[in-house]
């Protein structure tokens, strides 16, 4: 995964200035393609970008199974071509074409892309069935272990993690990128792609709550979130309308659940 | 400010599982208008909308002055007439029409909205000539200014607050939102809606320093740009090419300094 990058650094504290070598989290802009089609651009950390088109592809009610994709495959960049900033994805359907409405609102992997109003976005939801119970316990957990996964996040402070936990607290899938909306999408359409069940599944996000992850959560049909950070009104209305658990400000042995709390037992 | 409502949450801790009352930060779409076409839908914190707007506006390159702008007002939406999240922004030139080429890529108040490139946006930018200095006496002391004045992030922690401060450490502008890109938009419009002069001011964000953080900034001429958390990559050169001062990690009394460190006085 090509996330980081040595740079000089002039360091400045009370005692002293100094030029230090420091790493910082690169950052590039990827662009996804449809069946050639330009879909977005989105800024990344590279790494993962196949994963990242298909859950972006998925998120964004472009493919509903991983049976829709054809190919996967980099495109060469006319004026960079060493550069892996393109990433074309063929569907099995390879005459669609993604009609320019969808189009629109299209960036930073936002769960609104193309959609004019909450209400369509809602009518593309599905509620959630699952009748899963998880312990507060290993709840509690999922912080520590999703940090222990990941090298980058303690390197560079800089970096967003996701990881996709099963009921007994292994982790599934874990991913990371600068944007918290691309780490989500790197982790569901790894899984997507990996054939994952998401119906006994917690997804663990490092940043906020807000509307568009809770949206990408939803779509992949997973019943509980947790964030170490805030939640957002409309990610709780979301949430609430459709039975997905919420939690937020999951901070050493403290959450609040803000949604459908029959599935944490806290005895 | 319609920034933060109370909702019940259970509250599960390692001694006990309660229901309490809490606040969380508000979220809803907002759609921005220019001469009654749609540009583009935002998730913000409702509040200062129209100087999100603006901002918008112009670090999107659609104005160039505030002498652009005729009149700013909200729409009423037909299926939620008492909603404020519609707001028109009339030009002065009436009869310019936003083309939809600019309109693809927008989305999350991003600075790459409608340009397909790097080097097109880059090719809208002109190098920063300011030649201030700025002790890192006064940087260090920037965080603490930041949150003494502003009330809610230390209450719900879920909002990011960005502040543009002169080079004597005076506030000029204090904005939230729930998107770090819609804080920087609303400090950047409302400035540029108050007649205020960016050449010697510095902006500190509460969140990371990605590109389109730094691509807006740039738009604005802003010399000293610091975080309290990391600089990406893209951001880091994007500043080094167009004369802009970058800072990162800024804790305590230390700081990061990623390029043009001429304007900072360690002294």
């Amino acid at each position: 995964m090509r996330d980081l990058k040595r740079v000089s650094v002039l360091k400045i504290d009370e005692k002293q200035t100094q030029g230090i070598d420091d790493e910082i989290v690169i950052e590039e802009p990827l662009e996804v393609r449809v069946n050639g089609d330009s879909l977005s651009v989105t800024m990344r950390t590279p790494g993962n970008d196949f994963d990242l088109a298909v859950g972006l592809l998925w998120t964004e009610g472009i493919i509903q199974s991983r049976e829709e994709i054809g190919t996967i495959a980099y495109c060469p960049d006319e004026e960079q071509p060493e550069l892996k900033n393109i990433v074309n994805v063929t569907l099995v359907e390879a005459a669609r074409r993604i009609e320019s409405s969808r189009r629109l609102w299209s960036n930073s992997s936002c769960g609104l892309c193309g959609k004019a109003t909450l209400d369509a976005i809602r009518q593309t939801c599905r509620p959630i069935a699952s009748r899963i119970v998880v312990s507060s316990e290993l709840i509690f957990s999922l912080p520590g272990r999703l940090r222990e996964a990941q090298a980058n996040f303690e390197r560079t402070g800089g970096i967003h993690a996701v990881g996709l936990f099963d009921v007994q607290g292994s982790l599934l899938v874990l991913r990371e990128d600068i944007g918290r909306h691309n780490a989500v999408d790197k982790v569901l359409g790894a899984a997507l792609l990996g054939g994952l069940s998401f119906v006994d599944s917690v997804l663990m996000v490092s940043g906020r709550l807000g509307f568009e992850i809770a949206q990408k959560a939803l779509v992949a049909g997973i019943p509980v979130v947790a964030s170490i950070s805030a939640a957002s009104s409309l990610a709780i209305e979301l949430a609430t309308d459709f039975g997905m658990t919420t939690i937020g400000f999951l901070r050493g042995r403290s959450m609040n659940v803000y949604s459908h709390a029959a599935r944490i037992n806290a005895g």
